[in-house]
């Protein structure tokens, strides 16, 4: 018996998820400051991380963040000013995911805040520079030192590197995550391989422009220094492709994964803008010395849109490196990335593990195989200290839990009124 | 029954060997012309790869980067006039490997060939800058645009690299080996992320230097495409602890390893610098598009002095990636690297397979081991077509006949009247 033309010939909505995310091209844009690349930001209405919470609700490393930006921006004085301006209710927060940007750990994202931009298509996603490993207000922290780093990557690096950028030939960032996968990177907790190549990629690039060589010996200082400069240059372009990923009618494929350090959250291709969530998780990191699980922040951030697209943990064969850092061994790294090809869509064709003979990651979370199967999703992440201002405390493997998915999945079933399960031929 | 307490207490030959190239460090020196660090080379007296051999039997790419030479150093003003002067016997010839070089493929060093210099405590070792892949003298090429490169190379681009070097932190070129394969490089054929990673070390230093700014983007955009130009960095810090390894008397340990394109040869430290030699083995490249295996010089140049002091071939595990670029998969990596732990004195504390745990790579080619196991020692090599100024013609995985390896342990057993096999507790 003939199939039906249409239906033998029209990919599922899964496939149409998964090609997105797959073929997508992005390309590096301009690293310039936010409010030039969207107008959800003001001097008093900052972007946050995960899935939305009251200001009431904010945790420790939240609250540093926002202190650090009222700061930043010149909306207050002092830091006890900024504390008054928050208890009083008096700055507004909506997530980052909403404004097509993602941000790391605290993920606030104020008007001055530098950011990397990518272009797919009409699509722009953004992220905040990386600060590297003192003191950061991604981590909450906000002190002088802080501050005046991340001005001077606002008005000398951005500027400079934006120039490089014009001056450059196209940069394909998925391109550069996949050169960092064969480099031993996961592109999300390991990047030090990727950062030194869009280092070698744009600085031809920066001698170029138009900044002075002093400042160009502090920038490219900087960035050689920061192994995990090219964070924000990956998950940009992660963003990007679960955009294009987003809005299958009937697509059980994840397009977000996110933690606010209370709450974690996931949205799906096939269920709009619609929120899953369960209490944010903390996994089992490598703590820094002296620090107890007590004191770290549950899963908090945006970078985890980096599994959401096929690689960090779910590249981890990719990195074994990264297994010192996050406390592991090959053993591990193998059974991570095998069990996600059990609750992902497909297979990545350009996001290939030498190790594995080239073998594409697994790609695109399929609510519905997380729920047939009871695997949970695991990401690669890093953790706050639960007070503003304090910092980083670890690192390491998060298992997900599975409730969001199975709710997700169930919810997909009752809007196509299909069974679950798979949904493809 | 007590021990004799000297011999409880010495370390074995084969151990003072083993630690020299285990814990030898070599530091990044100088990037200069070769007359600025060897009085061996003069107008008509170069340095080339491999063993000895006559002027009139070297192999094609050599006439070719002898043609090359004359030509960079002005002493002829044609290439009709370089062969004549070959074919009048009226250039002088002697081993990289005596004065303290390493050269890759034909090796051909002349008085203007700009050098990257090595040093660990008061040993020199220096190895030719790296080409690139298009027309290269190493491989017998000796066009203008070659000559007009490798000239920019010695006149521009050494000297900012120099002053770079004066200007940074000290670099430990075994720590740029080690860092290299945590990136998936074997640093003897793979050399992409090394090459990022001294980039990245270097660019700082070299914008604090006096090179003009467009000649900057001009050097830097040549070391952002060359993903070899790590290699005589890697090389030369090989051979300074292949160097430090020597000259142990009874030590079975492999200090050489090198081919002319006519003879593969091998030194011992304990047999001085006695070679004991082969016909050099062609092995099964991976050959370029629309080359044959009768087109390629076998075997030739100095790069797997990497294998002898326990990266390249011998680190296959740490770069999946290379497999495909010398024709294999990870299963024959990792009988690779196996098979060359059953050959070697010890393992490497300092270079370490990520993919292994973190296990140290196989080192110090043991003749004893070799004549005991007949296991082949193998290496990653390029191959140069057998026609002066043809160029390169492939790249592969090749054994190295044991022969060679047999007659230095029966030799060594001779010298010391001992029986051959294991000389250690």
């Amino acid at each position: 018996m003939p199939m039906p033309p249409h239906t033998a010939i029209r990919p599922s909505p899964t496939q149409v998820s998964l090609d997105a995310l797959n073929h997508t091209e992005v390309l590096l844009h301009r690293v310039c400051k936010a409010r030039e690349v969207t107008d959800r930001v003001s001097g008093r209405h900052f972007l946050h991380a995960g899935p939305p919470l009251a200001l009431a609700d904010i945790p420790g490393p939240m609250r540093g963040a926002i202190i650090g930006g009222l700061l930043l921006e010149g909306e207050v004085a002092s830091v006890a000013e900024a504390e008054a301006v928050i208890d009083r209710g008096e700055v507004g927060i909506s997530p980052c995911h909403d404004a097509g940007a993602v941000g790391a750990m605290a993920g606030i994202i104020t008007p001055s805040t530098p950011v990397v931009v990518a272009a797919a298509g009409a699509i722009r996603t953004f992220s905040p520079l990386n600060e590297g490993i003192e003191g950061a207000v991604r981590y909450g922290s906000y002190d002088g030192a802080t501050l005046a780093r991340l001005r001077m990557l606002g008005d000398v690096l951005a500027p400079a590197l934006d120039e490089a950028v014009q001056q450059s030939e196209p940069l394909d960032l998925l391109a550069l995550v996949a050169e960092g996968l064969r480099r031993g990177d996961d592109c999300h907790n390991r990047l030090v391989a990727t950062s030194a190549a869009l280092l070698t990629a744009l600085t031809p690039g920066l001698l170029r422009g138009s900044a002075d060589r002093e400042d160009l010996a502090r920038i490219t200082g900087i960035m050689a220094r920061n192994g995990h400069f090219a964070l924000p240059f990956a998950i940009s372009a992660a963003k990007a492709v679960t955009l294009a990923a987003a809005g299958v009618p009937g697509s059980p494929v994840v397009t977000t994964m996110s933690g606010n350090g209370r709450t974690f959250g996931i949205r799906v291709s096939g269920l709009g803008d619609r929120w899953f969530t369960v209490p944010s998780p903390v996994g089992n990191p490598v703590l820094l010395d002296g620090a107890t699980l007590a004191d770290a922040t549950p899963t908090m951030g945006d970078s985890m849109i980096a599994e959401t697209a096929g690689f960090g943990a779910f590249a981890m064969t990719a990195a074994p490196a990264i297994m010192s850092f996050v406390g592991g061994d090959m053993a591990q790294a193998q059974r991570i990335t095998s069990r996600m090809r059990e609750i992902c869509a497909g297979t990545s064709t350009r996001l290939l593990i030498p190790g594995e003979d080239f073998r594409g990651t697994p790609l695109g979370i399929d609510v519905h195989k997380v729920r047939a199967t009871g695997i949970e999703p695991v990401i690669n992440n890093g953790l706050a200290h639960r007070e503003p201002g304090r910092g980083r405390v670890g690192a390491g493997i998060t298992p997900i839990p599975v409730q969001p998915f199975i709710e997700a999945s169930e919810a997909l079933t009752a809007d196509t009124g299909r069974p679950t399960g798979k949904d493809r031929a």
